[in-house]
């Protein structure tokens, strides 16, 4: 399968009636403190609070009859997780969900209220990756990653398009970076649409194994990092991201843990909407000045907004 | 001054350059509880944090030449006199506000960032209409009140054209209420370009001057409402606003102080947006049950989303 613009309009295509249009937002008071022009695609606002709907989505309703009939699994106890159920229980299929037996309260129900089956195992990525065989090998349920599988990256793509659409002659889109999924399909849609627009990933520091395999041209793995973007940490991006994130992404910054919370809480008073800590990397490196974009257009995605609303970090002692 | 569809449609074109087209979100999850279908008119997205930017930019863009030279006045601590001042910065010219001296810090930025000329006064109604008329009377300024203006009010409803336009076929509009020019505007509005709407005011119970003036006959005055929606602390509807919600209005309804909080959570959490306590009412009206609307497609407006993030009522002990 050819990574390219045409299979990400297809996806576009096919995932229309299952996703949101979601809307682009901009704040002069916030452009002119920065000095630029800020672009906001909202996928917090997408079905079931972020991008992931969009894979998800596409993944699902690629499947034949056939594949379909003995439905999905996937490990991750995230937005993925959610959007999967959702998307099969839209196409009315099973979706098996494994999960940690310490994934919180909030995301088990997110999962069930879509009718997900959930396999809970050991909070490992081995023990995840192990149930999440063993209910395919047992079910026949098609694996659905959350990130290294072209179908999802090409859902993920999608937003870009409409991103493009309705900000047209942007110079940068700023993304953030988990397994690299978004990226992918965000940097092949844009390079398509607008060759000159720059596609820069955004990472915690802490979290930073896509900017260390970019600079040292091999993919590296790190121990499961601690940052508060819970959507990024991610060990090691995807084998099949890999190399599309080195032929069309630019560059890849990192931001620092106070930089996502106030960046975060500066979206949530001057933006007025709820995103996850993930979703806050690409305000915050404008706000750290990790990216030369001075009176430059600029797209950020705003990837999600799934939040505890008992559990705000710039409340916490 | 006729105040019809016409007068709402010309603020309409007077006023688009200088105001945002914002979205219309709905959710799934919340219409499958709720056994109905919410449309939610994001006005917390507009310019300035609130629909009040609507009103003063056709107040201030009504002007003639000669009146705008000696600038605008008026009396407000809230998202009016923001919106004042960035209306009058946008036409280049004076506005003076009267704040009580005990306004929040917050609000007194506000204000001082779209370059508004803060005059303080004692905390009481009389002493901030006294002020009011006194830099008016030392300046040439135009009085430009909060509500109980037509200029204004038809500049508020301005948002429910759009609202129709891109919720078409409404069975209801549910309307904050504080001293009623947006509840004006939207009636006539939505009336107008569908009759069979119904229009429906909500206001906290603690401030419900208006639901007993409704059902009075006659406009009554309570003292200063102690109600958690800050903007809805009117002590009594305007003159000019009351005989237009008595033949437009279909219901006024009050819902309770929890009510409040808890919808405005719900809608942080589900819908994914920051409003302020004022913009939960129509919400909170639904989940009390306040109005009749099951099967129904149901309009509401999110006024506006100006939160203090250190203060946020169902964290409060």
């Amino acid at each position: 399968m050819s990574f390219d613009l045409e299979l990400i309009r297809a996806a576009h295509e096919r995932i229309r009636p299952f996703i949101k249009r979601t809307p682009v937002l901009t704040s002069d008071a916030l452009d002119q403190e920065c000095g630029t022009r800020l672009f906001f695609k909202c996928e917090n606002l997408q079905a079931a609070g972020a991008f992931k709907s969009r894979g998800a989505c596409n993944a699902v309703f690629s499947l034949t009859d056939a594949e379909a009939a003995t439905g999905v699994v996937t490990h991750s106890s995230g937005n993925h997780a959610a959007a999967l159920a959702r998307a099969a229980q839209l196409r009315g299929i099973t979706a098996h969900i494994v999960m940690p037996a310490n994934a919180p309260q909030s995301k088990v129900q997110n999962v069930g209220h879509y009718g997900g089956w959930i396999t809970f195992c050991e909070a490992t990525l081995a023990a995840r990756e192990a149930a999440c065989s063993r209910v395919s090998a047992q079910t026949g349920a098609t694996i659905v990653h959350p990130f290294d599988d072209l179908r999802v990256a090409a859902g993920q793509g999608t937003a870009a398009i409409e991103f493009l659409e309705d900000a047209p002659d942007l110079d940068f889109i700023l993304c953030p970076v988990g397994g690299g999924g978004l990226l992918c399909g965000t940097a092949v849609a844009a390079k398509a649409l607008h060759p000159g627009i720059k596609v820069i990933g955004v990472e915690p520091a802490l979290a930073d194994d896509v900017a260390q395999s970019f600079r040292a041209g091999r993919r590296i793995s790190i121990p499961t990092p601690l940052t508060i973007a819970d959507g990024l940490r991610t060990n090691c991006t995807g084998e099949k991201n890999f190399p599309i994130i080195q032929r069309y992404v630019d560059d890849i910054v990192t931001v620092s843990e106070e930089g996502i919370v106030a960046a975060m809480r500066e979206l949530w008073e001057r933006l007025r909407v709820v995103i996850e800590p993930s979703a806050a990397v690409a305000y915050a490196a404008i706000r750290e000045g990790r990216v030369s974009v001075a009176g430059k257009r600029v797209g950020l995605i705003l990837t999600g907004g799934n939040v505890d609303m008992e559990q705000l970090p710039w409340l916490k002692k």
